[in-house]
Formats: C-alpha cells, sequence, structure tokens
C-alpha cells in the first residue's frame, strides 16, 4: 500500500478534552437544538491582605473542535460524526434521496473495486432539493423563515453573553467602520435578517449533516479557514483526516481541502465525513486532474460533473474562479508575479488557448441552478489577485473584483450565498482600499481574503507577514481570514504548521474582534488579565489560545510545580516583579487607607467625646 | 564556577556570513569613513522561450550584524571589537580620559579580586567631556556640525540607493501621516537636521566606541530593539554574550541589557565591549540590586552613582521611569493589571512609601548634566503602560506621556537626546490615538514602542500579538520597535526565541517602511517576487530575512538538490503549479504576438508586390 492511501486508524485522531475546561450544551428555544461551546474554570482568588476569598466564574468561549473534546461521545473516524442536522435537513420535507450519484465520475470511483481498500465505508446516498425547490438558507431567510441552523448560529455566535455579563468587566467601545455591529445579544433573527441581506452566509450543504451551523459575515465573530490537502508529492488520508480534526481542535471555523494529489474524492469523503465545521474546495484542481493536468482540455461538461460529484459528497463552499475574464489576463504580462492563484492560471490559461471567455462565466447560472440545489455557497475565487506588494491593487485585481460583485448580483437573484475572496500581497496602507472596494463592488457581500500578506521577504515567517495584514482587513470588515502557514511559499504544512497557522490566525481575528468592539470579545482577555495579574498560572494556560505551549513554555524556565502557585515568575525573579510590587503598592494603599480610617474612626471617637456606645 | 559566570569562549560567537552575500564598505564623501552594508548577489534569468539570459542585479541591504560577518576581520571576544568611532570621538577634542572611574560602585568592582576570573580583561579607562562641554550629538547638530557618525548614518540608511533606483522596479507611494519623509536620498544635512530638531536620536556613547551609528527617528527607517539580559534564576554571561550577538545577526538595531542577576556590572561589560549596535539599560534594576531589592531603600546618590557607573562603561541610552509621579501611582488602583513596568512599580513603591515626589523627577537636570557629559540618550519610560487591554489608553498612561513631554523639553535645553517609551497591551483601534498624543504631547521626539499586543488571550505568541499592534504603530509613526518573543509572560526567553523575536519585529518594521513608503524600501521586496516567480530558490533564500529557516523548510518537503532548479514546488506540483502556468501564458501570449507580427510582416510583404529589395 502506498503512503498515500492509508486510511485512518483511530489512535491517531486527536481527542483530548482541552485542561480546565468542559464541553457544554446550550439549549435552543425556539427548535430543539443543542449548542456546544466550551466552558472553562477558573481558580478562587486568595486576597491575603484583605483576607478574603474571591470566586472567579468560569468562562463560555466559542468552540470549533466538535465533538472529538468531548470525552462523552463516542467516535469511530471509520463510520463518521454523528449526522447533527439530519433531521432538520430531512424535515423541511423539500429534498429527496436520490437512489444514486448523479457524476459519472462518482459513480466511477464508487465501482471501481481497486479503491475498496482506501474509500469510506459508510457513504450515503446523496440528497437532492426537490424539482423546482430551492433549499439555500438565503432562500429560507428571504421566506422569513428561522431555520435550526439560524438559531444554532445566534445562541453560539453569543457564547452565553447574558451569564457573562458583568462578571468580566468592561470593553472598551470598537470602531466598526459602520458595520452593523449588533448591540448585546445576537438574536435568531438578526441572523436570518443578515443572511437575506447577503451580508454573511452559512455554508450548510444538505449532505454534510455532521458540521455544526457557523455563520460568515461582517457582523458576527471573524471566522478563519485553514487548508489541508495532500499533493502529487505528499501526505497520506489519514494525515489529513488528523489535519482537519487537529485545526479544528485549535480554532479553525472552516476547512478548504485542497487535495491535488491521488484519490482526491476519497480523500474528500473522509474529510468531509468527520469534519465538524463546512469544507470548501476549489473544483477546477480536481477537474484539472481528470483531463491529466492540461487546461485546455477542460470542459464546462467535465467542470459541470465535478460540481455534482462534490456536492453530493457534502462540500460546503465551492472557490469558483468565475470574475477570470479573457479580457483581464492581458492585463497580468506587465505583473512582476504574473498570476499566482492556481484557479486564476488555469482559467487564463483556458481563456488563451481557446480565446473564449471563461466557461465559468458563461455557465455562471447553470452553476447557481447546481448550488441551490445542495446548499452550497459560492466562494467567488480572486483569480488575479497579487502575488506580491509590487502587484498590489492593480488593474486586473480591481477588474475581477467589479465582475465577482456582477456575479453575486445573479447568485443572490438565484437565493445562493456568497462568499468574494480576496487579497493575497498587500502593503498595509493599501489594506483599506481593498475592503472599502469590495463592500462597494460587491454590495456587502462577506469578504474572505487571504492573508494579506505585508512583505514578500520573510518566507518562513509568512503566516506572521500576513497575520499582521490579516487582522487589519478583519477591522475593516472582512467576515473569514484564511490562513498561511510558516511553509507558504516554501512546502506543505505538517501538522505543527497548521496549529501554527491556525494560532496565529485567531489571534488575528480576536484583534479585529476586539477593534471592532464585538460584544462580549473582550471577556476572555480581562479574564486572561486578572488571572496574570494574580499569578494564577493554571488559569492562564487554560484560558490562553494555546494552553500546552504557554505551559511548555513556562515549564521550560521555571519547571517546578510549587513555581506554577509562586508570585512570580522567571523572567525577573521576587525582587523584580512588577506585578508583585504592584500588588504591594495596592496593599500598602490599602494599609495607609486603613490606617486613616482608623485614624479618622479614632478622631471621630474622640469628638464623640470617646464614649463607646451611643 | 557557577554556571552564571561562565564568560565566553570563541567557539560559541556565531561568525558565519550569510549565504550568497558578502559584507561591503561604503566610502564617506565628508568624513574619512567605511560604512558596512551587505550585498546580496544573484543568479540570472534564463528567458527560456526568448533565448535570452537576463542578469539581476546584486541588492544592498541594512546590516546591523557587525563585523562578526565579515570572514576577513578578526574577533577576539575577550579583547572586544575594534573601536571604530575611537579617533572620531578624539579629533573632536572635548573629551578627556579620566585617571579611574567616577562611580563608587564601578571602582568597588573592579577592585574585587574574587571577581577578576570573570571580568573583562582589557578594561579602558573612561572618557568624560571635559568641563564645560557636551559630547551629545544633539549638541553638535544643534551648532551646524555633520559629525562622522551623522555622515555614516546617512551612507547607511540609503543602502546605496542611488545605484539601485530602477534596477527592482517602482515603488508604491506610501502613506506616512504626515511625516517628514526623505525624497529620494538621505543627506548628512537632513540627519542632522533631525537630529538638532530632537526628531530623530544617534544613541552614542563616547564609551561605546565599538557601535555603528544608526539613528531612531520617524523619518528614517524604522528600528528594532531586542532585549537581553539574565535573571536572578537563569543564564551565564557567554549566553548573554552570545544573545547579543545573535541578535545582531538577524537585524537587532539595538540591545537592551536587562539583567537582574548577579553580576549586571560585569556582564554588561562584555556585552558592550563585544557590541556593534548601541546598548540601552534600565539603571534602576542595578540600583535596586544594590539595595536588595527593597525600592523604599533607593536613594537618589545610589541611582546616580548607578548611572555613571553605567555611563562610563558605555551604556547608549538609559531608559529612565522619571513620569511616574506620585499623584499618578493612585490613578492605578482601579486597573486590572495594576503597574507592569518593572521601573514603574519601583518608583510607584518609592513615592508611596515616602510619601514623596519620584526622585527621578526631582533630579532631572541632574541626570541631564550626566547624560550630556557622556552622550547617553534618555528613553523616558512609561512606567504606568497598560499591562493589559482593559487598561490601554487610561488616564494614569496618558498623564504619564504628558509629563515626558514636559521632561522632553527640559533635556532637549540641555541638548540630551530623547526617545519616548510607549505601550504596551493596546487594541487595535487605539493604537493611533497613542501615535498621535505622543507626536503631540512631546513634540514629535522618537517613539520607542513595546509592541503594542492586540490581545491577551495567546501567551506563547505574544511575538505576534504585538507584531500586528507593532506594524501598525511603526507605519503611524514610531522610529523604534521593542521586540517581544515567544516567551513573554511565561519565561526568559533562549537563543531561539530570541531570533524569533526579531525577526517577528524585522517583519513588522519593514512592513511599516514599505506603508510608509520609505524611499528604496521595497526593492527587496521586488527582488524577492521576481525570484520566487523565477523559481530562483536559492535567491529566494539568501534574500528573505531569514535564509536558514527558508531553505530548511523547503528542504522539508522536497530535500534533493534538484528540487531548487524545479519549476515548480512541493504544494502543488508540475501540473497545478500557477507560477508554471502564468509562465506559460506568457509564452503563449509571446507567441500569439509573434505569429501576428509574422502575419501581419507577410502581409505587408504581399501589399508590396512580394519584392525582397526595395
Amino acid at each position: 500500500m502506498k503512503k498515500q492511501d492509508k486510511i485512518p486508524s483511530q489512535e491517531v485522531i486527536s481527542r483530548e478534552p482541552f485542561t480546565g475546561s468542559k464541553k457544554i450544551y446550550v439549549d435552543g428555544n425556539i427548535h430543539n437544538i443543542k449548542v456546544a461551546m466550551r466552558e472553562i474554570e477558573q481558580a478562587d482568588t486568595n486576597h491575603k491582605f484583605l483576607n478574603k476569598v474571591e470566586k472567579n466564574p468560569p468562562i463560555t468561549v466559542y468552540d470549533t473542535s466538535g465533538p472529538f473534546t468531548d470525552p462523552e461521545i463516542e467516535i469511530d473516524v471509520r463510520k463518521g460524526l454523528n449526522k447533527l442536522r439530519k433531521d432538520w435537513i430531512l424535515d423541511r420535507g423539500d429534498v429527496e434521496e436520490l437512489p444514486k450519484l448523479s457524476s459519472e465520475y462518482g459513480i466511477e470511483r464508487l465501482e471501481n473495486s481497486e479503491l475498496d481498500h482506501l474509500r469510506f465505508e459508510h457513504i450515503k446516498k446523496p440528497l437532492k432539493a426537490k424539482k423546482g425547490q430551492n433549499v439555500s438558507q438565503m432562500h429560507y431567510a428571504r421566506k422569513g423563515i428561522i431555520t435550526p441552523e439560524m438559531e444554532y448560529i445566534a445562541i453560539r455566535e453569543n457564547q452565553r453573553i447574558e451569564e457573562q455579563e458583568g462578571k468580566f468587566g468592561t470593553q472598551h467601545p470598537g470602531n466598526s467602520f459602520g458595520a452593523n455591529t449588533p448591540v448585546g445579544k445576537i438574536t435568531p433573527e438578526f441572523v436570518r435578517d443578515e443572511v437575506a441581506a447577503g451580508r454573511a452566509v452559512i455554508p450548510n450543504n444538505i449532505n454534510h449533516p455532521e458540521s455544526e451551523p457557523m455563520i460568515i459575515g461582517r457582523n458576527f465573530l471573524v471566522k478563519i479557514n485553514a487548508n489541508i490537502g495532500n499533493s502529487a508529492v505528499t501526505s497520506s488520508i489519514e494525515e489529513e483526516v488528523e489535519k482537519t480534526v487537529w485545526a479544528c481542535r485549535w480554532g479553525a471555523d472552516t476547512i478548504m481541502d485542497l487535495s491535488t494529489g491521488k484519490n482526491i474524492h476519497e480523500t474528500r469523503e473522509w474529510v468531509i465525513r468527520n469534519s465538524p465545521v463546512p469544507i470548501g474546495t476549489v473544483p477546477i484542481y480536481q477537474a484539472l486532474e481528470k483531463v491529466n493536468g492540461k487546461a485546455e482540455d477542460l470542459t464546462w461538461e467535465i467542470f459541470r460533473d465535478t460540481l455534482i460529484e462534490q456536492a453530493e459528497q457534502g462540500v460546503d463552499y465551492f472557490t469558483i474562479h468565475a470574475g477570470v475574464l479573457l479580457r483581464y489576463v492581458p492585463m497580468t504580462a506587465k505583473r512582476v508575479t504574473g498570476i499566482v492563484s492556481r484557479g486564476g492560471s488555469i482559467m487564463a490559461k483556458w481563456c488563451l488557448a481557446h480565446h473564449k471567455e471563461n466557461f465559468l462565466y458563461t455557465h455562471f447560472e447553470e452553476i447557481c441552478e447546481i448550488m441551490k440545489a445542495y446548499d452550497v455557497a459560492f466562494s467567488l475565487g480572486d483569480g488575479l489577485r497579487p502575488g506580491s506588494i509590487a502587484d498590489a491593487n492593480d488593474e486586473p485585481q480591481l477588474s475581477e473584483l467589479k465582475t465577482l460583485g456582477e456575479l453575486t448580483k445573479i447568485a443572490w437573484k438565484h437565493d445562493v450565498q456568497t462568499i468574494i475572496e480576496g487579497p493575497g500581497h498587500v502593503p498595509m496602507h493599501m489594506i483599506k482600499e481593498n475592503m472599502d472596494a469590495q463592500l462597494q463592488d460587491c454590495y456587502e457581500a462577506p469578504f474572505y481574503t487571504l492573508g494579506p500578506l505585508t512583505t514578500d521577504i520573510a518566507p518562513g515567517y509568512d503566516h506572521i507577514t500576513s497575520a499582521i495584514g490579516a487582522a487589519q482587513i478583519g477591522w475593516y470588515g472582512t467576515a473569514m481570514l484564511c490562513y498561511v502557514t510558516p511553509k507558504e511559499h516554501l512546502g506543505l504544512p505538517n501538522k505543527a504548521d497548521v496549529k501554527e497557522g491556525v494560532i496565529t490566525y485567531k489571534i488575528a481575528a480576536h484583534a479585529a474582534d476586539l477593534a471592532k468592539g464585538h460584544p462580549g470579545a473582550q471577556y476572555r482577555d480581562n479574564a486572561m488579565s486578572k488571572a496574570r495579574f494574580e499569578f494564577r498560572w493554571e488559569d492562564q494556560f487554560n484560558l490562553s489560545l494555546d494552553p500546552d505551549t504557554a505551559r511548555e513554555y513556562h515549564d521550560e524556565t521555571l519547571p517546578a510545580e510549587g513555581a506554577k502557585v509562586a508570585h512570580f515568575c522567571s523572567m525577573c525573579g521576587p525582587n523584580f516583579c512588577s506585578m508583585k510590587i504592584t500588588q504591594d503598592v495596592r496593599d500598602f494603599a490599602a494599609k495607609q487607607e486603613q490606617e486613616e480610617g482608623l485614624k479618622q474612626k479614632s478622631e471621630e471617637f474622640k469628638e464623640l467625646g470617646s464614649e463607646i456606645y451611643h
């Protein structure tokens, strides 16, 4: 068996719960749903001087890790996750189970016995909208329906804000640049309104009932995407499934499976069946594989079959480079780095070879028909995004963006959910222009950006060059940030790189939420800072985005258990610890106040004639 | 011998030159100086389709690594670096060599034979301004003198821009928020003007002649500082010297020695004698050590002796927390994280204990007298900086900032160079307010910020949470960024952490230079992008901030030598490589153009009657 064929075993899948945390489930009001969250407990504060013990409340945080971190739930990766949304979908009465796959390629793979050893065993028959029906969440939203998905999202986004308010201090008012930032609690109605307006999407294929509903929109928490996927050169199915679970564990809100190697179809099935988050793909990659890598041999029919193949597996959103128009291609000739989007370059080559308009553009309405039959969302690809600082915000990029706006209108005509992909490489002072242009040209459809990278000179650190840009564009209004790993431009990310990329992007997304003033965003920061100030080391670890690394770094310098209760740390030692000194200052001040109080009391006492009872 | 006492051996000091690079020296015009830079060579581009070989010019980059990366130069760490500036200082005729140290503590340490085994062997007699003289670069600048230091800086900042212009493509106009950004080349006059105006400082103690002149100012390249230093808990003199050399190698423009352990005095001597960049310290740390960590026992006399002790060793700038006024201390009581600056908390404790005004504030003019006798620059410490998102931009912080502005005016009255330290923890949308307030309150004295960290929830990744803020505040006008390592809040940085912190901050500083539109800043990005697009892998590695890591990551996925000339990479393989496809697109377009040209030529030929000669 080749390495690539290796299918997942139970043992390699990460299942440890987070330290100091438990999984909780919040009930719905409208629907019979249970919304998964994580609660982090905190130790008490012992105010020695005041001789007082203060309880620190547990804090609820958004949790993308799915059932994997709930030790109560049994999971068999060979069977896939529990189908959380199955009944919600069936209860709407607008879908039917197909007797067999609709895609020729899908059927061919299924019937190929040579693939038996690596095929996911429990493939279900696909669901599809009944003739004439539209099963997109946008369609329901526009009809005024609050789906279970919408209520789930409202509850999930709130992170029990109503219980947390007032317990974790205050929050700075943010600056959200005119966004429709919710005030206080997010309601199911707010979710519905935003989806109906096209300002948010719920990637939610009816064939991926395992996923926990989430939303991508400027007026919700900023989301992040992690890319996984094997290539012709490296990695196995098992590794990709574990990377998916691993990325979700650390905070990935969606996963894009960008596999380009052998067995893309089978790998995808394994990934989707075990993914608690929506899965995105770039179908043109697989279509190209089907024509042996010759872009000029691509046809609408092959592409169409690929869309259906993937839609019936349960892909939640498709990147489609329909904005790479023939007339834009020559504009890229004078660029420093030409076309760097794979999908963009494939379509550019096709357009030139045939001297015809991009078939994704000419068949766009047919694609919409497929999307709405499964509720696959568009992620309109920026095939002409800049691949270098030099090419940022140039004519081909901004021309394509306008076309993506035009296509958004068409998608919305079909009630098909749509997000817009964005750059790329952009110096800081040119980032806002991207956001503003996108909001205007694409009518506030959610923006989904790669980075942007704010310099080209740091390969090996492009998670950082891009996090700088990502935090800013997130603040300006981008709804989802596509992560970049340290291996960007150099190689394929391994598990450690995936984690580094995810945590880095959680930081960027959270920094953006704070800057926008998203309700409740600052509670976790406040809890962390209080724990830090009070030397509650274990709480600091547990409250952090990556408890394992925080703990490891602390122990590297001061490994003893005693150091975790020490009222100083390795950086300064006891004499130089500013926090300790500040506590002394507070104690000193409190003591002074008390003494003054006593003095005052004693004077009052004297004034009153030194009588004890009055 | 305790670990802490271990003195440096030749072997542990990093001396490898950068791959594909050579050290070059550019001559001065006014003064007899040789300015060190690094030149990175590039391979040719082979345009196969065009049958043409294109030369790629070498690129000159700013180099902080000092003589250590020049294999032609012999270095003995036990003797220290060559005294580059010695003659410049003596030639001005305004200094005298003292017969012995002026500091009581310095004398005591020198005469203590128990310290012989760890003392730097070649301690020189200290220099000091002759009576009535002021040896600060600001003083010379205001007298209209262009010192060798100023010319050195002008040449260094330019990075041979006049030779590079036009060779590396164009650059985006930046947005520098009204800064006095130089147009084209930086002249020695411009350096003088900026120093005279107080908008830039040249940290340049006459007792640190080993350092290569550099400038900190909003209208120059954004600089970064790296902190090193042992603590009561860990690390040796040897480690700290190697950390210094190592930090400079990767791009630290200045080093702060924050040692708080034993033998601070001796460690500092070793570090300064081997540092090619200016050294900063926080003298109150050592003063506190002298009173056994009891802040209330500090006196002006002990502090004064410490300033002189360190000034005569060659410290180039002192962090002095003179803005922590008695009346500001109670303002911090309601903070989530109180006072987190070590110096700030020490002074706060002193003020409260004595119920007296901060002696650094009351003795400020006496401090100025010391500073100008050695040319030590002020780094006015932000003792009340916020230690959490919750405390950002609060009353104590902004009150202290105004006091620092007041002190700046006093320092300038004495022609003492001054920079202002800044926060801390600040959410993104509140960063610009810091910069604007600093520019206004401190009369455009250079700002020197720690981060700022844009969220509190990611210990283990605070180099990233802070680089996001640092890049922005650098863009807005901060002159120097104090690095943060992954160990921040958790432990003491080791060598790997120092490098991670330095590279991360080089990224932030460079992203800021690009955004400000600093002349020539984009050349290296353009060269990198061209190399990337042309699959010149070795050039990509050599052009990057960290060639070793870039090479290592590449080799991890595709280790073979052949892969370094391959026209694709491990991420996508040959069929999916967008850059390869774009090259195909270009070739295709070129071929079409050529064919059309031939066709046109052939038609012209026919029209002209098919005659060959006319």
